[in-house]
């Protein structure tokens, strides 16, 4: 590998160049206006491949474009896939750049522009890594297929609907998928993020009298919706965080030993986490810490309420309405239909005579984890060992990641989320930057993956 | 009381035109272009009672001035105060409106505009009744004075303003307040509201994280104050509708065995109620009948939340503020400032850690009633009697009148409340209408009013 990592380290500027000229492209998704520069990126993109000799294809959407790649098959090798996105958000509020966001401009050490982590720059590691290979080698040790998408930062409707058609499992086939839009855990620990939450997010909509009524002249009369809602909700978990759904637990993966005292062992300041948030005192289910509350513990939260006056002053109204959207976010093995089902059984016992009940489902995805004993996980880590200098933290997230569970549901391969970025990379936000070190880390840490990956029996 | 019955009935349409002229006057107080009318019927108001040789005064506020009036005092004799008003809601939507609202029109026996019922009809029963007596006894058996305002529609803010000022206490010294701005029971069964309500109304503002957050992020480690406030708002009153606040009931003014009987001998059918409003079951505390819950019980309705996400769709937002207004219904002898400092007590009891708790006391009255043996009650359904060929029901409303209990702020004496209208004369809707029939009865029950109440020793 000596003549690979000497390769890399003396092709920093030009990777640099090549990072910068994706980065001018000013490819946001969301808005109509920028279509042609969407479809420039993705043209872009491709031209990469198609440079390096792999088979490619610009698959066309309802949407924005996919652009698909893939290296020569290697027999008795692992198959890997990468995913990513050349989408980005929009800049706004554009006065509160320092330099043009669709300027690539290094300070610092960083280099800031919108997409510079989100995904641009974390994407391309994989691309300028198998540049490497074949620069260097000629070839790569495996087969590395890619699909990157121009939608996901606009929740990757024709990404998904492309995974449902009948033949994207076979295209797709792999032994491992490989997604670089993570961060590292903080400045100078990359991070495996081996596991994610799931989610169940549903709608409640409690009717009562057929229009609103006077609070006085009807209140303590009739079952007011807005009432029944506290009840039924604050039903749903008690005072020590425990959710009542019946059943809610069965299947609740527990937290190995090994991952507790890895989750201890991270360097995470509860003072300074409240110090960000703002809060006097952390919460939660009582005898979980914190990071194992956000990353591998279920949690109930109720995410918007609507009913009744909400301007101004008072209003003695009795609602005729009251609904609620909140969500449940699942650890792995957790069954979501189960659990909506029960969750709906409970809340038609709670409802109170005189108000009818509707609960809309409204998305649900199960949470996952790679085993920590998996060999890709170990793979991986050897990878970044060598790109960083040190080895990663394992960690999980307590978001889900939709598109993953879109990926597992199609394909039947593990997910490493190597995180390249860091917290404070202003993803979405003004001045998004990523550093210059930690994208030729990346590239190496993703040159050595190939090499781990392919040494993995199948 | 043969010559003024007599007087009441020859003047059946001299009287009807008087009031068709006030009901052409547009005085709608909301609506500023409306000024030069809303003065008009001020002068117009006044104009009867200088013709009448009672001591008159417009009096100017900030906002439509008072029409004060009195007639000469009659010593040993007890004084009345009449209080009413002028001032008309707007007539919107008005393609709605059969025939134009400040056109009175007849159709079915019932006179058809704006105001007809609220309150300018059933305002002027009390002047045509007062003229009858003078243009047939020369004099009022008793002193009765006459407060009109015209901001009555838009809160009474300066008649409000008028009765703190030093002299107001003086001016309107009587022994009984006379209102007729309610309904009767039902047709035919004219009514006397012996009672009302209180309230006492809040905010409740609950803040957490400094913004808000990703659910998935962060759910679980932080306390929700969405969650926290249907914990909050579900504790105040359990499931048999019994409101949980610590001493709310200690002063609670229990229904005696007459009044109850007599609730329970109104004609009201619970089934047509429940038909009215849409609902397949009613609710509230157990142990009462419908009528005695929303009229002498007391009651907790949240009247609206705000908090999180409430557009469509889902949005995995930890919400970083949460906030309720909501409301008790008070009975006769409840304290609210007690309340008030209970309540702010048992929430911060019940608060989570990591959440601040703002509690603003929005308003609040006590809540009244004239004991039913009172010699005054008995004077005004002796009156009824005469007005209406039978005797009254007598009924407490569910709501407050906040006039009424500004009136009891400033003046020490039983307010009794004659509602001449009906509950479907539209009030403040399209096609308001006063029976032409309950007009008369109203102006023999008031002139026979002043005579049974005169009386009464003082």
């Amino acid at each position: 590998m000596t003549k690979l990592d000497e390769f890399i380290s003396s092709n920093r500027e030009r990777f640099e160049q090549d990072l910068r000229q994706l980065l001018k492209i000013p490819s946001i998704s969301t808005d109509g206006s920028y279509r042609t520069q969407v479809a420039e990126a993705a043209d872009w993109v491709l031209a990469q491949f198609v440079e390096l000799g792999f088979r490619t294809e610009l698959i066309p959407t309802d949407g924005h474009p996919l652009v698909y790649a893939e290296s020569a098959p290697v027999s008795n090798r692992p198959v890997a896939l990468v995913y990513g996105h050349y989408d980005v958000q929009p800049p706004d509020p554009l006065d509160e750049w320092i330099s043009p966001p669709f300027e690539p401009t290094v300070r610092d050490g960083n280099l800031y522009a919108r997409g510079a982590t989100d995904d641009k720059g974390q994407m391309l590691t994989h691309v300028k890594a198998v540049q490497s290979w074949i620069e260097t080698e000629g070839t790569l040790p495996m087969q590395v297929k890619f699909l990157i998408e121009g939608e996901e930062e606009i929740g990757s409707p024709n990404l998904s609907h492309f995974l449902q058609s009948p033949d994207a499992a076979k295209r797709l086939a792999c032994d491992v998928i490989v997604i670089s839009d993570t961060s590292q855990f903080s400045k100078g620990h990359p991070a495996i993020t081996y596991g994610l939450r799931g989610i169940a997010y549903f709608e409640l909509i409690l009717t009562g009298p057929k229009q609103d009524l006077h609070s006085g002249t009807f209140g303590g009369a009739v079952a007011n919706p807005a009432n029944a809602l506290t009840k039924m909700l604050s039903a749903l978990v008690n005072d020590e965080g425990k959710i009542q759904v019946p059943g809610f637990y069965d299947d609740v993966e527990a937290l190995s030993d090994r991952e507790r005292s890895q989750f201890s062992a991270l360097p995470f300041n509860e003072r300074s986490f409240m110090e960000q948030l703002g809060v006097a005192a952390l919460a939660g289910e009582r005898g979980y810490s914190t990071l194992e509350r956000r990353w591998a513990r279920p949690s109930f939260d109720i995410n918007g309420i609507r009913t009744g006056y909400q301007g101004e002053g008072a209003k003695t109204v009795l609602p005729n309405q009251a609904s609620a959207k909140f969500s449940f976010r699942l650890v792995p093995n957790q069954n979501p239909d189960a659990i909506a089902a029960s969750l709906r059984t409970m809340l038609e016992e709670l409802c109170p005579a005189g108000i009818t009940l509707e609960l809309k489902e409204m998305h649900h995805a199960p949470g996952f984890t790679v085993p920590l004993d998996s060999p890709y996980i170990d793979a991986a880590a050897k990878a970044i060992e060598q790109g960083f200098g040190h080895s990663p933290v394992f960690i999980r997230e307590g978001g889900s990641i939709p598109i993953v569970s879109r990926f597992t549901d199609t394909l039947d391969a593990p997910t490493l989320l190597l995180g390249w970025g860091l917290t404070d990379d202003n993803t979405h936000s003004p001045n998004e930057k990523f550093s210059l070190a930690d994208y030729h880390r990346g590239i190496k840490s993703s040159a050595h993956l190939w090499y781990e990956l392919s040494r993995i029996a199948v």
